[in-house]
C-alpha cells in the first residue's frame, strides 16, 4: 500500500467518501478542496519538525507525532481561530515505515483529536532523517483574528500556564535524567506541550487581546517581536512570572528558574495585552486556564525588567534562534 | 534581520502593508488569514523538495528555488484552480543564508511571478540539508474542481507536452554530460519544468476533463493511480506517446525513449480523460498547447500497453517511487 494511504488509516482523515461542511475534496487527490461559508476568513501557517532540530532521534515516536502537530495548531491558537484540518508532508528512512511510523502516527492522532482537526492531505518522501511539515487550516468569523501588531501603551500584559517547563523538560533530557520518576511531569511538557486552543477562540471571540502570540522560542524572543510589530514597547516584572518550580537535585546543577521562564521555549503557549477596559471580562472568561499578569506595555521601544528589589534592566532576547 | 524577513524581501510577498483582494493577513504573524468570496473554493496542497531526494546538491539554486514552487503548483493545475498563494518552509545549513539563499530566492521569485502566486507565510529553520516544503492555496469556481476519479469507459486519455523530457535530462546529470551544449534543453526540462497552469484552468471551466491530474512520477505510475481512483482500466497505443527525440549520442548509452516517455518522473505536464462529445470543444480549446491523444478508458481494470504490431502487453507501474 501506498504510504499516503497507510497514514490515511492511521490518522483521523478525510478521503473521498467523507462528507464534511467545508471540505470538499480530501486525501487520495492531487490537492484537497475547501468550501467556506460566507463571514468566515480561514487560518493558515506551516511548521517543521526536524530530527536534530526540533527533536531528538530517541525521542518517542508518539511524542515526535503530538508536537509537530501541537507546535504548527500553535500558531492558529495565537490567532483566536478553530482548528479545522492539516496538511502532513512526512519524508522517514526506509526502516522507520513500520512500527515507528505506527507509534508516531498514534501520537498525532491523538494530537488530531484533541484539537477536532482531520488530515486532508500531503506528501510523503524518503529521506535520511525524519522530516515533517505540517500545514494547519484554522476558521474564524471574518475580523475576529488577533494579531501582533495591536498592542497600545497601558495595555496589561498576560501569559498562560507556567513559562520555562517544557525548557526544564528539555534539560532534563540532555542531562540524560528522563528516567527519573520525579521529574517525568517536566519532560512529558517538553514532549507534548499542551495547547490553549479553546482559550485562544474565546478570547478572540470576545474581543479582550489587543494583541496576541504563542510563546514558541521563548518570552524574550516572541515579547520582543510583538513589541516590534506593535511599534511599543514593554515592561515585565521579574517577581510576577510564573516561572516553574526547580527540584532541589536541579538547583544544584545550575539550572535558573528565572531564566527559564524568560527565555525557555516550546511551552506553546499565549502572549497576549488587553486594555484596562478589558480586564474585567477577560477575568470571567479565563477563570478555568491559569492566567498571569507579567507587565504593562509602554511607550518608549525598550523592554525592560524590574526585579523584585525594584532594580530594573533592558531585557535581551535570548530565546530559542535556530541559528545562533 | 530574521530569516523570514529576508525571504519576504527576496521572494514577491504579501506581508501587513499590502492589501489584496482575498487576504487579510499576510508574512509577519502567526498564520495567513484568507477571506473568499462566495461561490468559490479553496484547494490546497504540499509538497517536499529534499536534497538527496529530489535535487542534488550541485544544482543551481535558481532552479531548486524554482521547481519546488512548479512541483506544488502542479497539484492545483491538476484540479483544475487558479495559483492564488504559497506558503514556504525551509531549513538550511548555516553556509547557505548568504548567497545561495538569494539564487534560491531568485529562481522561487520567477515561479512565484509566472504563477502570478505570492508567498504569504512559513517556516524558516536549520537543518544539514536543505529542505523545503511548499504549500500552495488555489481558488476555484465552486463545484468545477476536476478529480482524478471521473473516468469513464469509453473516454479519450490525454497528455500534454512531451513525455520523459525531464527524466531525460536527469539521466544527463546523472551521466554527468551537464555541461554538453547539445544537451542543455534536456537538462533545462528537468531543472525548470514547465507547467500547463491556463491550460488547467481552462479545461476545467469549460468542463472538458472528466478525470485530470498531474504527472510527477511518470505516465506508468499516475495513470495507475487514476485508473484506481475511477475503478477502470485503460489501452495505451505505444505509438501515439509524444516520446522525446534521443540524441544519437545517447541512444547509444542504452536509454530508450518508450521507456522514458512511459515511466520518466517529473514533466508535470497534464493526463486527463476526456468523453467522446467534449473532444470538439477540446481542439478548441487547446489549440495553443501541445496535447496528444494516447488510449481509451476501458470498462475491465487492468493498463494495457497496444505496441505499433498490434501486440498488447500489461503496463507495469515503474515510475518513481521514493521507498523502492
Amino acid at each position: 500500500m501506498e504510504l499516503v494511504s497507510r497514514l490515511a488509516q492511521l490518522i483521523p482523515s478525510i478521503g473521498h467518501n467523507t462528507k464534511s461542511i467545508s471540505l470538499e475534496v480530501g486525501i487520495g487527490d492531487d490537492a484537497a478542496v475547501l468550501r467556506l461559508s460566507p463571514g468566515s476568513e480561514w487560518v493558515t501557517s506551516c511548521d517543521f519538525s526536524l530530527e536534530g532540530t526540533h527533536f531528538r532521534p530517541e525521542y518517542p515516536p508518539e511524542s515526535i507525532g503530538y508536537k509537530a502537530l501541537a507546535r504548527a495548531t500553535s500558531d492558529l491558537v495565537a490567532m483566536g481561530a478553530k482548528p479545522r484540518y492539516f496538511l502532513l508532508a512526512l519524508a522517514l528512512p526506509a526502516g522507520k515505515t513500520g512500527k515507528w511510523l505506527r507509534r508516531f502516527a498514534s501520537g498525532m492522532s491523538r494530537a488530531a483529536r484533541e484539537f477536532d482537526m482531520p488530515l486532508i492531505g500531503g506528501d510523503t518522501s524518503r529521506s535520511d532523517t525524519v522530516t515533517i511539515c505540517v500545514t494547519v487550516l484554522g476558521q474564524i468569523p471574518s475580523g475576529l483574528s488577533v494579531l501582533r501588531s495591536g498592542a497600545s501603551p497601558g495595555d496589561h500584559i498576560y501569559v498562560t500556564g507556567t513559562l520555562g517547563v517544557a525548557q526544564l523538560g528539555l534539560e532534563i533530557a540532555r542531562r540524560g535524567l528522563s528516567r527519573q520518576r520525579s521529574l517525568a511531569r517536566y519532560l512529558h511538557a517538553h514532549l507534548y506541550p499542551q495547547i490553549p486552543v479553546s482559550l485562544g477562540q474565546a478570547l478572540a471571540g470576545h474581543h479582550i487581546p489587543s494583541a496576541m502570540m504563542d510563546i514558541s522560542d521563548g518570552l524574550s524572543t516572541d515579547l520582543a517581536r510583538l513589541c516590534t510589530a506593535s511599534h511599543i514597547g514593554a515592561q515585565i516584572y521579574a517577581g510576577q512570572l510564573p516561572a516553574p518550580k526547580i527540584p532541589s537535585t536541579l538547583l544544584s546543577r545550575g539550572i535558573d528558574p528565572l531564566a527559564l521562564a524568560l527565555h525557555g521555549g516550546e511551552d506553546y503557549g499565549l502572549l497576549f495585552t488587553v486594555p484596562p477596559h478589558a480586564v474585567p471580562r477577560l477575568s470571567r472568561i479565563a477563570r478555568h486556564t491559569k492566567i498571569t499578569r507579567i507587565g504593562e506595555i509602554t511607550r518608549h521601544r525598550d523592554i525592560i525588567l524590574i526585579h523584585p528589589d525594584g532594580r530594573s534592566s533592558p531585557l535581551p532576547a535570548k530565546g530559542w534562534n535556530p541559528f545562533s
